[in-house]
């Protein structure tokens, strides 16, 4: 089965969307028998994959295409529970790298939510109207404020390591101490504690912001809703942007958008990813909103998203990308310009965030990347930002001899959009984490900022890994694809999990690296998935048969 | 097997010591036939924990006992060789949990040679005389300074994932980005490059700081040496401290030294430790050096850190350690104002770095650690320490009726030796990190140091977890020792390593979180340990047979 990530509202099964402007309301209401795969229900508001790609969808749409929104208020159609947080049967069912990737993509969502809340003026608070239990009570601790019902029923609750010998590793354990800062000796009280916690206590314990009785439930929620609405500087009278069904041709050999294409190798174990510039010259920014997102910047980055996306679920055994580039540097560099020069406009705001995200997922991709450089290649500005996010890059001194001697020999482009406005997960632009600790390379890179630089200037600048010329180019890439191809998966993706990410740790690298890693070992470990760890017991009325071995 | 690491300098079978003030050498001259477990040998100067368990006693005579030491120079006794890391046939030998004990003991060695450089004056400087790969070259990495000698065939190398599908898990991948600051693209290709670098490359990529042809060897290590030491502030008339050996009483049943004690439960899987404050008061300075390693502070170090490492390696199904604590506060609180007051002296210096790394010890060990404050107890000043290293805290409410109606309620005491000088790998104190993000609470806090504070207080300031009276006092801590025991080991493992390190990430978190969650992840999967895994196969000449999947 092909996972497919593009969804569009009418076709939601598990959310609902109602906008009350400056508030709109993202209810779910799982259907029991919708669920992705089968074997599995969906009870008590529970999610798998498909409930999360809406939720994706729905929090994407609300930023393009609402920006009369300030305020999303994230609630449960069901009585009494908020949501009980991943599927355990799906879980318990999964394949080890299903859940990884799971997990992943869930935490990449939840961390899109706080984007908008830090950076679009659009505000997530969670209403819990009823508990919410592990991965539910994690969502809401992406929301920038949280309430519960006071009914003396409802709590909220991490039962993950209790009930089911995993972690709360979609975030749970790393926001409930680093985000809300619940004191480390309640957090692991409360962590032990499958009934969770509701009221007054709650609140001291700062697991949530406020409890809140019934009869006042909906009159405390609005006013709330208002009063984030009312910080927020979004338009009132802007025009959204529609995001249309995306184009896509996908076959077993090859997945195909407008500018980006990806052809995959199965033999080789590799996709050769290619990603085109604009079709035309940059328009005036009053032009951008009509574009919508036939708009290059935001069209191409659908488009890797989806891919990104595509082939993390689906093709998890092609475990190195090989990415290019094709088109005119100086468009690219125009196209840029026009968001940055209009950073204060929602719109060119939301384009940069949504490809700041994009390459964020790069970063904890677990496939090997390698960026080659060639005649035609257009990494500039943004789209040089996919060769800083690679473990290694190639760029050809000269040309091709046999293909196009009179070609022009490629060159790299530093633009203002590399140093700073797409800052990866720990903080840094990929120039800064590239160059951490070594200020005066940093500062050169700088100094050549919209010089177009020939693969002598990028290897002296420390910007590609290598610059071979022509007779060695194809042996030298050769090796490195086949070399990558004959080495570990595993100890592949630590490797570069670690590379990745010099310099510092933030919640969210923490969230992809220390809580993550753990957690993927716990789902590998029997006590968790073996035949009588405690996540295929669940429900079973057998208590898991534990290895007692501290490690 | 019980592992002692308790050893001696005349009984070291691999390292040699030779001082000639201010410089000492440290030479690595395994012994192949003096493996610590039968099965293997320790060819190429290769280590296994009993290599590694004289290493760090070396470390710690060459602080206390030699002040006149201001450099340290790490090389090797064999030709061409330095070393190379690690056993492999150890490693593929080992079972899971000993591969992670043995990696985070050789890892705390290595941040104490750091901690040596950084805060004691006496420098480590590597001399690699010949290859280091792997591990080799990570306890290089360890070092202030690294010096490759230059005759076209010696090289550093991180040869683990090309051979081995592992990572180079001792500080290796973290230490290469965040220490040395060797760019992610160049660090991708050296670590997956088996033969390493040598030479000018090794220095222009940073992976060394000099690279010195072997006719001039002698004299420019011995020069740079100098140098280093002309830097320090060491004292160079001082009289150093003999660690005599520690004399303990070790039984299936308990472990008993001068000041602390534990009594082994195997049914309820527990270790109930007692750590004894002073014997008397607290002497002059000018006396504490006479003592030497019969001071209490360093003594009761000593056999913490001791019993710290005899139950990870040899007691890893005792999964919850409950500390208690007695003895005479204000004592407690006067040995650590002396060696406060006095902390230019380079002994009193040294007492507080070891009690640090002691401490940091308890932080990075995977065993669920609660502390029980009752009549008579004494968590005050450096031992409140245990207290605020636990995971949860219980705090009794009055007395004991039954066993001492007129006893005097237990108090518990924050010193200045809380706030600042026995700070956490992430660089906070306990204090900080616990009330990291409550600048209110923790202000609160500073506010009561040296008051004794009863339960009440000690709850209402948010010191201790829970403060039950006599009447709950029993099913209170029962149940939660019960409910430990009940629980899944290795979830307890990832919840309590996310929970103990709120607030900021180090190099030294790193190595502990992001690259040792992923080695142990990568250590206990087919690709690995399977019987088709590279760790397995190496040195068969049959290639391990991978699982392709990225996860």
């Amino acid at each position: 089965m092909t996972i497919d990530f593009r969804v569009s509202p009418e076709r939601y099964r598990h959310w609902r969307v109602a906008i009350d402007a400056p508030v709109a309301t993202l209810t779910l209401d799982v259907d029991e028998a919708g669920g992705l795969v089968p074997g599995y229900e969906l009870k008590l508001n529970s999610y798998d994959l498909g409930v999360d790609i809406e939720l994706y969808d729905a929090v994407q749409r609300l930023r393009f295409g609402h920006p009369e929104v300030r305020t999303v208020v994230v609630t449960s159609g069901k009585d009494k529970i908020f949501s009980a947080g991943a599927n355990i049967r799906m879980l318990a069912a999964s394949s080890h790298s299903w859940k990884v990737n799971f997990c992943k993509f869930t935490n990449e969502t939840r961390n899109g939510i706080e984007d908008a809340s830090a950076n679009s003026g659009q505000t997530y608070l969670a209403a819990l109207n009823g508990t919410a239990s592990g991965g539910g009570y994690e969502l809401a601790l992406a929301c920038e404020h949280i309430m519960l019902v006071d009914d003396r029923s409802s709590t909220v609750s991490l039962p993950e390591l209790p009930l089911l010998g995993v972690l709360p590793g979609t975030g749970g354990l790393t926001r409930v101490v680093d985000k809300r800062h619940v004191r480390r000796d309640l957090a692991d009280y409360f962590s032990t504690r499958p009934e969770g916690l509701g009221g007054a206590k709650a609140v001291t314990w700062r697991l949530v912001d406020e409890v809140v009785p019934r009869p006042a439930w909906s009159e405390t929620v609005a006013s709330r809703a208002g009063e984030f609405a009312a910080r927020s500087i979004r338009p009132s009278s802007a025009t959204g942007v529609a995001l249309t069904a995306l184009e896509k041709k996908r076959t077993d050999d090859e997945v195909v958008y407008r500018y980006v294409s990806a052809v995959l190798d199965r033999a080789a174990g590799t996709v050769a990813i290619t990603v085109a510039g604009p079709g035309a010259a940059a328009p005036a920014f009053a032009d951008v909103r009509p574009l919508g997102d036939a708009f290059w910047t935001l069209a191409m980055t659908r488009e890797l998203d989806d891919l990104i996306l595509d082939l993390r679920t689906n093709e998890i055994e092609l475990g190195t990308w090989l990415i290019r580039t094709e088109g005119d540097p100086a468009r690219v560099l125009a196209y840029d310009r026009l968001l940055l020069d209009n950073r204060s406009d929602w719109l060119a705001n939301e384009i940069l965030l949504y490809l700041k995200r994009t390459l964020k997922r790069l970063d904890v991709t677990s496939r090997s990347i390698i960026a080659l450089v060639e005649p035609g290649s257009c990494f500039a500005g943004s789209l040089l930002e996919l060769l800083l996010a690679a473990d290694r890059s190639y760029h050809l001194r000269g040309v091709f001899e046999d293909v196009d001697a009179d070609a022009v020999p490629a060159a790299i482009t530093v633009g203002a959009i590399n140093d700073g406005p797409l800052p990866m997960g720990n903080g840094l632009s990929r120039l800064q984490t590239r160059f951490y600790g070594d200020d005066r390379g940093l500062a050169a890179v700088r100094a050549a900022t919209d010089e177009p630089l020939d693969a002598e200037a990028a290897e002296a600048l420390g910007l590609v890994t290598f610059a071979p010329d022509d007779i060695d180019w194809d042996d030298e890439v050769r090796i490195a694809v086949e070399e990558r191809a004959s080495f570990s998966p595993d100890a592949l993706t630590g490797l570069e999990a670690n590379y990745r990410f010099a310099g510092p740790e933030t919640i969210e690298t923490k969230i992809f690296g220390r809580l993550t890693a753990w957690q993927n070992w716990i789902f590998y470990r029997p006590n968790a998935s073996g035949p009588d760890g405690a996540l295929r017991r669940f429900g079973t009325g057998q208590r898991a048969d534990f290895d007692r071995k501290r490690v």
